[in-house]
């Protein structure tokens, strides 16, 4: 008997550190896989279908919609974003652990279809260093800032739905929790059946 | 704003490794509180009330179980031991975590007065592995291996009603599982809200 995988959801606010977050647990734990998204969008140069992202025409894309084959999808501007639920079952069937970054609104779709996932949500010190993040990444304008912080102020008020709430004040230390929830969660009654002998 | 702290109540059949992980978990841990029983049997030499037990006489005791003072308590051959409430609850308001070791009645009991506490069931590798650590004691005879084991079997079947089934197959891996379990239930979204910042 194989234990099951756990498809780990790491959401929050934009400018969290949700990237840098996701980025320092892979370094940490190289065994974890990770979520690949689906697009419409061209690749960029370098970018490989299948690990970069899965890239589908629109009407492919449109077909599995219909076909219900993604966790969540979304459109961003002129393009088609999703999470291509396939890939994730295969993984979780193999008894391996997947993470899936995603935003509040991807995360909340992913809930209703797949509520076993563990729901994790990011959370920033301060709207301040929040507000600094955001800066810091220089892709935003003034306006722009400020309608993510207070997107983000709404987002904060939902927090309570998740399972888990983590601080990102300190890398290495929301990255501890990250894994410290992973191995708590392998040992939850429900998923570790497996570890009770036959007597 | 502080933290309600956590009690961990970690249980499991005879001779599963319950003292030993706690008092490795102890070591590893400093911080963390740990339960105290209440007697009415004599202090041992170099015993001290409330520190090792809180020694009570039998009236004493008794009168406490009538005022409902004892998260659970039981009958052992001549006299009464329980887990004194307010001890428990003192730590838990100073935003402290609290670990009670206990047997599978005992953690039944206290699942009746406390649900909110978070309950680990210790299981052993084997059925032979159980009774080599109970014959390593040196306490039991071969008969009373025999009927802790086969109690062991009844424990295992309500393994699921605990929040977490931790094997105790190697020492430092359970130790390490069981601190996970309370960075991870720190992060539960019931538990953090503290995490969240006013914006």
């Amino acid at each position: 008997m194989t234990r099951e995988g756990i498809l780990l959801i790491i959401s929050g606010p934009s400018g969290v550190g949700k990237g840098t977050l996701c980025a320092a647990l892979q370094k940490d734990m190289p065994e974890l896989s990770f979520s690949i998204s689906a697009t419409t969008r061209s690749p960029r140069p370098g970018e490989v279908h299948g690990k970069n992202y899965f890239f589908y025409s629109r009407s492919e894309f449109e077909a599995m919609i219909k076909r219900d084959e993604f966790l969540e999808w979304a459109v961003v501007y002129d393009n088609l974003y999703g999470t291509p639920r396939q890939y994730v079952m295969d993984v979780l069937s193999q008894g391996k652990d997947i993470v899936l970054e995603i935003d509040t609104q991807g995360a909340r779709q992913i809930k209703k279809r797949f509520p076993q996932g563990v729901f994790v949500f990011i959370v920033p010190p301060s709207r301040d260093e929040l507000a600094n993040r955001l800066a810091q990444r220089g892709t935003d304008s003034k306006e722009e800032i400020e309608r993510r912080l207070n997107l983000a102020g709404q987002e904060l008020e939902n927090a309570a739905d998740y399972d888990y709430i983590v601080p990102n004040a300190d890398l290495e230390e929301a990255v501890q929790m990250l894994k410290a929830i992973l191995v708590a969660e392998r040992c939850r009654a429900a998923r570790n059946r497996v570890a009770i002998p036959g007597f």
